[in-house]
């Protein structure tokens, strides 16, 4: 099936859409990885125990895939796309171990999250340590347009995540402004990751501009179905306990249309869970059944697809090829997660 | 008394050592403040209050002024120092915010810490966001050899500040360990700041050696004197509280010292106070009577004295400006604090 664009209606196995891209950036990833492991070495002994716990830990590294393809479907034939590709997943490493801290996180990816094994003031440092790696390898490239848009995108996140605070146990908090704190705090990085690479190759500006669009719309896609999957999927597909945003009263889509769609006494429920902080297992039973009942699961992932095929328009001028198609799989990958 | 070299040794009034400093760079500085203010907008409101909180808080702004001052002396006539010497506080910045995380500090240059008024969770990610403005302003200027030095500075920081938890609480830290970890945590960005100065202007090799050498002997002077103020200045000059160090059970100069030359039993009392977190104010002044005893204070000073004169002659070869002499004023400055 590869090389095939696949409906992304077409509801088909978790995995099977990344397959192709896995395969055509396989001697790529190879040394992006070697890169890793160099870059998080470190004479200060809990650094590299720290970085490895979460880089072996199974991460899908999407996000440099993204870079190292957008560089070769755009006839990129340099170096500077591995260590880009690697900047990228530093800076994403670094962002979930300030998260954890952030969302006193106890699991991530399924293992015990940093934070648990050493401390929170270590997830802080090595993170910065991360991010001032991630900025070093980007310097090392050479490419100030490259290193423009991924320290922008640094802030930007920082900035989400800021918004997301003040969101986290807000009821009120509309579509729109939902958007924007998914838009900053995970699509920015996903767009980041896509555009750099059309850069380091010397591409024109509306190609940039595709591959950032791909970026961001992919990125709200992934979140959205993210948020779904916490309410919806089973706790082994998503390395985390379902409810994990509910018992942490984070305001995610699902939760944003349910509460708009319900009536006063959901909507009571729904405060005295999230913004109180009543949030047991027999009420998350409860809030899963309010969910479903105003669709708001089906309907964020309804969502989700949207987001999905403005991707796929974005990289519609682009002339076909394996690279093309195996990007457009990856939206088919994103949304079947969730269905 | 401007313009005229002091001797280090002669006991001066604290503040009057950076006059010379301060005058020169004013104008140069009110530009760098505004860049400042700027450069902690965002429309995540958040952000502003708490940078804010932090950057109107009366910090010297030492790092930034090395920057102007080392970049004018160098005779550079551009405006990336002012980019750079904001991007340098951004940094500073950045680090006190996730370091009063990370030591759990209450209070900040006597003022509540950010984390007792917004939280740890908002102080980790404004800390975030103040780094990757630092890193877009680096960019801003197109210099890809200060970012070099300045993305290196981000990560020997963070490198520092994980030695710091492994030797904390560790009473068997001897002093070359100690120099290491202040080398890390403090020294290196004065080291970055004063080195991107001679940067900018396109100055020798040599020129930017004798910068970064008087920027990092500086630092550890700094941090030497910070040490030896901490048991022995008062809380209003300090801005915190004496005793800080004592009860977060940190390792520092006067420290390693007195438990190197102690008795037996006096060794078990500071493993009680330090590693086993018995810190009462009753303790502290025995503590402090123990530093007496051994003159582990005067000699922290001394220690402090000697990377001063060390940062004195990195400059010596460079020809007499009243920028030079405001450079070594500041030195005496820095030891002044605590005689």
């Amino acid at each position: 099936m590869s090389g095939v664009v696949v409906p992304i209606e077409g509801g088909r196995s978790p995995k099977a859409g990344v397959e192709a891209l896995v395969k055509l950036v396989r001697p790529d990833m190879e040394r992006v990885n070697a890169i890793i492991l160099a870059k998080a070495g470190s004479n200060v002994e809990l650094i590299p125990e720290i970085a490895r716990h979460l880089i072996d830990s199974g991460g899908k590294r999407l996000r440099p895939m993204l870079t190292l393809a957008a560089a070769r479907m755009c006839g990129y034939q340099g170096e500077h796309h591995i260590t880009l590709a690697a900047s990228v997943e530093f800076m994403h490493t670094a962002t979930l171990l300030h998260d954890d801290v952030v969302d006193q996180s106890d699991m991530r990816r399924g293992k015990l999250a940093a934070r648990m094994l050493w401390g929170n003031e270590a997830s802080v440092l090595v993170g910065d340590f991360l991010l001032g790696q991630a900025f070093r390898m980007m310097v090392e490239t050479g490419s100030l347009a490259a290193l423009n848009v991924l320290s922008h995108a640094a802030t930007v996140i920082a900035e989400g995540e800021v918004m997301q605070l003040s969101t986290a146990k807000n009821l009120e908090t509309n579509e729109d402004e939902y958007l924007e704190v998914i838009r900053a705090k995970t699509a920015a990085l996903f767009a980041a990751a896509a555009e750099v690479g059309p850069i380091i190759a010397g591409s024109d500006k509306p190609v940039i501009s595709a591959f950032r669009s791909y970026g961001m719309n992919l990125g709200l896609a992934f979140q959205l179905i993210d948020d779904a999957l916490d309410y919806g999927g089973s706790a082994s597909a998503l390395g985390k306990n379902v409810g994990d945003d509910f018992r942490e009263g984070k305001m995610t889509l699902p939760v944003v249309l349910c509460y708009r769609r319900g009536t006063d006494e959901e909507r009571r429920f729904w405060r005295e869970s999230l913004e109180g902080g009543n949030a047991s297992d027999e009420r998350l039973a409860d809030a899963i059944a309010l969910l479903r009942k105003y669709d708001a699961i089906d309907d964020t992932v309804a969502r989700a697809r949207h987001y999905a095929e403005m991707a796929r328009d974005a990289l519609a001028p682009m002339k076909s090829s394996a690279w093309k198609d195996a990007l457009i799989e990856v939206l088919e990958f994103c949304i079947s997660r969730a269905v």
